[in-house]
């Protein structure tokens, strides 16, 4: 079976996923979407996809799955009419920044049937999937402790962070996904602070770019999350997981191996310093898990609940560093 | 100038601290105290001092300074009596399990004018030390994040557990002045967290065993610390701090710098696993650093009000963490 | 302008060739021929060239240039034979195994003007091509020694071995290259050493199977290269270069950044296993080099005077291990 | 029983067994003779021992045991005599800079029976000595191939050049008996090179500063020594030993454990920079080992034999360097 695909959005990330399907198989890219019609024609020109409206990809009885790249305030909608119109989805996270709406969406997704896969794609990362894969194996025992580490290189345009549903909703989103993927358990308590410190524009628009979270489990499990907007040496991307038997963490990831020794030191190369280069990989084996499991017929994850659950802890963090700063400020 | 010196308690850290000052040139060890007789007279036997009563040191004028290595509760009291006999002291911490009487005690330290170093050791490990120079030297700018780590091979007897005041004034308290000494500002607000997922014994007796507690400065800086009661791979101590411009970190120590390759992997040996193994330069540099400040008359750090620093953020993240143990009970 | 490119043979090597070609931009394939026809159809598939015979290919004006990933012993006939029909030549290591027969062949590319590549692919291994860059930046001053390591996971068949020239033409003729890379400089002395004590087939079949050399240039700069057909922890690569000024290293890769910790130590994955593997961005690299130097008339590095002095050094080491034996056994 | 020790001289190197005596509960530093009384009456001052005459410390009948710490060319004939006397003796390597005095010297010691400890202190490295355990414990299985760096921070003196021998006795004598140690096996065979490319005046005074030994055992095992002159970036010390089931290796040591990041990278301290610091614990250990040998009667090593077979394979490398150099100039 060849999954047929429309791409819905040919922005940056459309595009990564449009190669990542053009490398598969089991797939092709039928069709491509974009308001911007030359960011469409030029993906199209590279896989040979059609250029086509979105009510006609939606509408065409020959195209089994959308994925949709679209601005986030579309994702909602899109998710709606593609489930009722049958097709297979999968859609970047986060589903939308409220919760409200999020739940809405995914009673529609269960009413209709639809498969929905949220773009959660740092657990497909080869080295985070590795940890994961250890843990099940029960080379560490029980999980007892998470620590995560994301650091972005610099700050985004305060104009993105505006519109972004600030730093828990669009950064640390990834990374509380993360948690529940490691903790295996649901968490039941969270904790939150945060400052703006890195950019005083952040901090103006009422955002912070300096932030961390303490989950719990209803067992017990306690897991840590640090964000920060700044990291002069590069995307810093990193999880330690304790257990009763042991640990396993994965290690930030560079271009080369090399160092140079001189009276100065021993000097190893910045990191990665962009996340669609540190995740190249990471993209790549996403959507091939998202064809995989439809051709195949197996469970899809991470799933429209995943993607509920991560916006929630966003939620409560948020509101804790909201609540916080009013009592600062009383 | 030599220090003559007065050791109150023979027990390990005493023995400890005794060997350091047999190593000074500018100090000689002048008597010792321990009720248990045999204890004073082998470090006795060691350093040719003379094992003495408590009293009997305390009211010598030849001696110039106690070192206070005896059980936790008696500690206040001996600093009270030492400031008022005119002496130099050093204290392990903590100064007591409650920040009432370390007040009171402190006024005594203040109105004597009695200098009082605390036993916060692991500020003079070279690594943290080194830690500590980079970010004065400007290496990473102004610091935003501190990361601490800080994990035990094993819990200790459930005895241990019940006297020793709780884990974040028994453990966390030596990360909560490392955080102060890594952040250099003070701490206004703080967060805790906390679960018995080690020992159930621990649980039993209300402690917890694993935990973290989250750091917030008046300027926004923000530290994590983490604690557990286990670490099967050896004593686990770690800090990382970020910085306007740049990361700084001391990672774990280890008896050799061996590695073993074959199909399995590449293993390096496990961290030291004892505390006065891993400290051990610590503890001597902390005496070194005492008697320093003795001769040449210099400001003593951590003093007193570090030591009471430190406890008052251990009793607010025991609070919270009872509080919140209360809410989930309710 | 785009390269039209004839692939002379399609097994293993032929493949990855190929497929680095479909992602040229400036490149495509037209043909490709194999005795064994399925192999050949099999590439045409994947790539939309044409299966055609080896002269045909030759012969046809509309193709610029080959790859020859033939056999050994028939790459300098075919170099010859592409040389005169005008083609520019890619073609696998070594050129032959006689250093009488690579002079011979490379007169005739001189005469013709062909422009050939040799396939020291390592040149281009990111880590190796940056440690090259590092020096050539002056970091490390004026190169003084330079250090290789390069060890298989398992020696190959026996049967191969008895083909392949020796340890020495066969798997150090890449350290041999590599070595004249870093050192800038052309090699005036060798010394040799060998043995055969991990398979005793390979010291049946009269070679080696671990060995070392060390190369001298005019002005002292020195080398030492280690070789094994043995690594359980997996394929281990690694240079080091010492200068005037500092040390420049590559460590070997990984294919994650995991790591285990408990009683045991900790443990980071083997390195990987498998040659194609480990240099797979290697081996694209270098097809975009000659592609892009065939399209910018850049210079063609490494040439077939590479290709030369790589083959005489191991002549040379060779020579003297054969010298070692007949006085040993004398 | 306390073994009663003689130091004869009272440098740098002799102030490092002093003191190392001076921590043993089963030796005791009896006299200390130096012909510059200074520097013996300040060992003696430290550690309670006289001071006295050469030939009054041999025979007095108190004294069981020297330590020779005297300039290299005394150390045969005062080995001889002190065996003479029915010492037991630590003598700091090498026994003599000429393998033929060094075989006469032996004799005396074989005729006497006199115990013989050559100072090979890298064997005491609590490193290198996990890398001899776990190879002793089987863990790579039978050795194959061992490296060995050691590179010193940069040349010494002249003057001192010229009187040491060159370097292949003076500087990789260590590990000519590194070698042996790792190797398990007599060495049959030697290849050796070196070039004068660091300093100019050890060219001019005949000697090398940069330099490489390959080493030979009966059963086929080989061994590659790297040495130079110059590492801008601290005293590099490092084996590597390759088995038939995997790979042991002992990497540098650091002070700290710290690290920089930022835009430029990330960056650990450079290596200790002295000898005497790098081997503090080797020193110490290798003096207990001495005493303990001496105390329960087991076996001395290393010994004047491996003292004699170091200086064996340094003779074979510095002749074989100097043909080379003959036939160059030839």
């Amino acid at each position: 079976m060849t999954v047929s695909i429309g791409l819905l959005g040919a922005g940056r990330i459309g595009k990564t996923h449009a190669k990542a399907v053009s490398q598969l198989a089991n797939a092709k890219l039928a069709a491509v979407y974009d308001p911007f019609e030359d960011a469409a024609k030029e993906i199209a020109a590279q896989t040979g996809a059609r250029v086509d409206g979105l009510d006609a990809i939606m509408n065409d009885p020959a195209i089994d799955a959308v994925i949709i790249a679209t601005p986030t305030d579309l994702h909602a909608e899109q998710i709606e009419q593609a489930a009722r119109a049958g097709k297979a989805i999968f859609c970047e996270k986060p589903i939308h920044l409220d919760g409200d709406r999020v739940r809405e969406c995914l009673k529609v997704v269960e009413e209709t049937g639809a498969k929905l896969m949220v773009g959660f794609n740092r657990r497909f990362d080869p080295n985070f999937a590795e940890v994961k894969r250890q843990i099940e194996a029960g080379v560490i025992g029980d999980v007892e402790m998470v620590q995560i580490t994301s650091r972005d290189p610099s700050p985004p345009p305060v104009d993105y962070v505006k519109r972004s549903g600030g730093l828990f909703k669009d950064m640390m989103i990834h990374d509380f996904d993360m948690a529940r993927f490691l903790l295996g358990e649901e968490v039941v308590e969270v904790n939150a602070m945060g400052s703006a410190i890195v950019s005083e524009e952040i901090g103006a628009a009422g955002d912070v770019d300096t932030a961390t979270a303490t989950l719990k489990t209803a067992s017990g499990k306690i897991c840590t999350i640090t964000n920060s907007r700044r990291a002069t040496y590069g995307y810093d991307q990193r999880v330690e997981v304790h257990g009763s038997k042991g640990m396993v963490s994965a290690e930030n990831m560079r271009t080369t191996t090399v160092t140079v020794a001189n009276g100065e030191g021993y000097t190893a190369e910045p990191l990665m310093d962009f996340f669609m280069e540190r995740y190249e990989a990471a993209y790549r084996i996403e959507l091939t898990a998202f064809v995989d499991a439809l051709t195949s017929g197996s469970e899809i994850s991470p799933n429209g609940f995943d993607g509920l659950k991560a916006l929630e802890l966003a939620e409560a963090a948020t509101a804790e560093v909201a609540k916080a700063r009013e009592l600062a400020n009383a």
